[in-house]
């Protein structure tokens, strides 16, 4: 065993924007697993944009403090057990943190099935996939025949959203940041349709794409993109939403609700928040959907892999930034 | 018949707060009524802040027009019908402005049971409260032992929640403008609890007088109350949708939804919004136990009726700036 435990700490809540300088590696020993507990190696992070909205306050979770081991969901390698139901060589999904090792409680541990491709994961089999087919069925009432924008469309969630939609039988629209991006979601990944945010006015793009109107509004951005996507919402629309990463990378935001309110009645709109984690019964049948799909090849793992831990700080940075193409992760070991 | 017809125009259409100025008073003709119309002459003129809404833009229904007469609902007695299923002397409601005698298509015209006291067609039995019931149970869904606040409490809508609320067994806090209207919503109305806006820190009242954070938020209001609120939500709470009073009197509002669809996400909270028309199979359900609450007095019509047509400028002003309590309305004839 490796006796050295890096660890890339937090160093500092950032103010602004986050930089390099809020995060510090540290060599630490390899920690005891105590009684109920589990010594993992970690072997993928996952990178999320919900990383860094932990860091500006409460969100459903309390708000991260500096100092500590960055938080993060890792798919991990059970190294020695002190738990019933676990051993070594088991694969365990967990906030095991930005570290090679960690001693976790196996309560919350979620062992993990057996695949051809450990970073399925964390992909399609994933939170990400789970949070896109949770968000369009149980939240949002997806129906065949629908339209359907997704915003942040080239991320993990907003790739999986066009796609279980497709397969649903919706018309799918992304919007995303580069004309480059949008291309890539509608020749690659089969969306129906894109827009670039940053080329022109969304509202003009939106009446062009979308004339009839939107059904479903899977909002991973909020800000503006929401305020025009409201806008062009149908009467009795629903919004999905699931993040705001628009509003992370920055000062905690003002919270206000503005003109919401007003479109939301005039339209008899349905704007409902949601965390995968409160859906556990629907989990199961989630999973083997999105099984059946990928091994009929109807839907595609996008996967950005970046090598080493120390790559997880400029690699959550840029993921802010909009660098990533699908599920961003760390591969540690 | 009185050969004179009052109308009152809206003249122009505000571009700050509403005044007097916006309005004047004209004589017309007493229309005549065409093949499948009903002459009608106005009763009682139900003022509601949504007119003022409608002045500034498209909602539900299509933007007020400068030069014709003011939009209103009201009861109103037919006086000649050219349409099967009505007669003279028959009660209805119908969109038929500020006017004396109106001229309306009798598929527009709803007819009215007979009542003892021709306002509570318009308290009682009227828009407001079967809105308050259906935002309720139909948007809302209410259940015994919840903390509800509303907002607006004090007016039409809110008294109507509050009371409704408390028959439902829910604990019921209202927010008005003042000490006075606060007292008069416990004392009278069987409210749990107020809290006045305009006397220090909304959010410090509602940590104090809803500790346990709430349950369902009915929002009259909007703007700053909302965002308040949504601060003190329960998880999983859920918010209707009705009204955005705060925003009325005064330039459109800005679009934009800032930081709520992170508390949404966060709370897992679901806001909706809605318009009573979209309800029709919930209705004589929601009158059935309306009239049976008005019977054993557990629900009182809370009117506060003007009188004369002319009236009815400064009403709808002086509305906006919450000087009526509970449903405000014109008495023409």
């Amino acid at each position: 065993m490796n006796a050295r435990n890096r660890q890339i700490l937090l160093s500092s809540l950032p103010e602004g924007k986050l930089s390099n300088d809020d995060f510090e590696m540290v060599d630490a020993d390899v920690p005891a697993a105590a009684e109920g507990e589990l010594l993992v190696r970690t072997r993928i992070i996952s990178l999320d944009p919900a990383n860094r909205a932990w860091m500006q306050g409460r969100t459903y979770r309390a708000q991260l403090a500096p100092g500590s081991v960055m938080a993060g969901l890792a798919i991990s390698e059970v190294v020695q057990s002190r738990a019933r139901g676990f051993a070594p060589g088991d694969i365990v999904l967990a906030d095991s943190g930005w570290q090679d090792y960690a001693a976790i409680t196996a309560s919350e541990a979620i062992k993990q099935a057996r695949v051809d491709e450990l970073s399925h994961l964390l992909s399609a089999f994933g939170s990400s996939a789970l949070t896109a087919h949770v968000g369009l069925h149980a939240v949002g009432g997806l129906r065949a025949g629908e339209t359907v924008v997704v915003s942040g469309a080239g991320g993990s969630v907003g790739t999986s959203v066009g796609q279980i939609a497709r397969i649903r039988g919706a018309r799918v629209i992304g919007i995303a940041g580069s004309d480059e991006k949008c291309r890539w979601l509608i020749d690659d990944l089969g969306f129906d349709g894109a827009l670039n945010y940053r080329a022109g006015s969304i509202g003009d793009q939106l009446r062009a794409k979308v004339p009839e109107g939107i059904d479903l509004y899977f909002d991973n951005v909020a800000g503006e993109i929401l305020a025009r996507c409201l806008f062009a919402m149908k009467i009795h629309g629903r919004i999905v939403c699931c993040g705001a990463v628009s509003q992370y990378d920055g000062p905690k935001p003002e919270h206000g609700p503005r003109g919401v309110p007003g479109t939301l009645i005039a339209k008899r709109l349905t704007m409902r928040g949601f965390i995968l984690s409160d859906y556990k019964e629907e989990r199961d049948a989630a999973l083997e959907d999105l099984r059946s799909w990928v091994a009929v090849r109807a839907f595609r793992p996008v996967e950005d892999i970046l090598d080493g831990l120390e790559s997880a700080p400029a690699g959550l940075i840029g993921q802010l930034a909009g660098e990533n193409r699908g599920k961003r992760m760390v591969r540690v070991s």
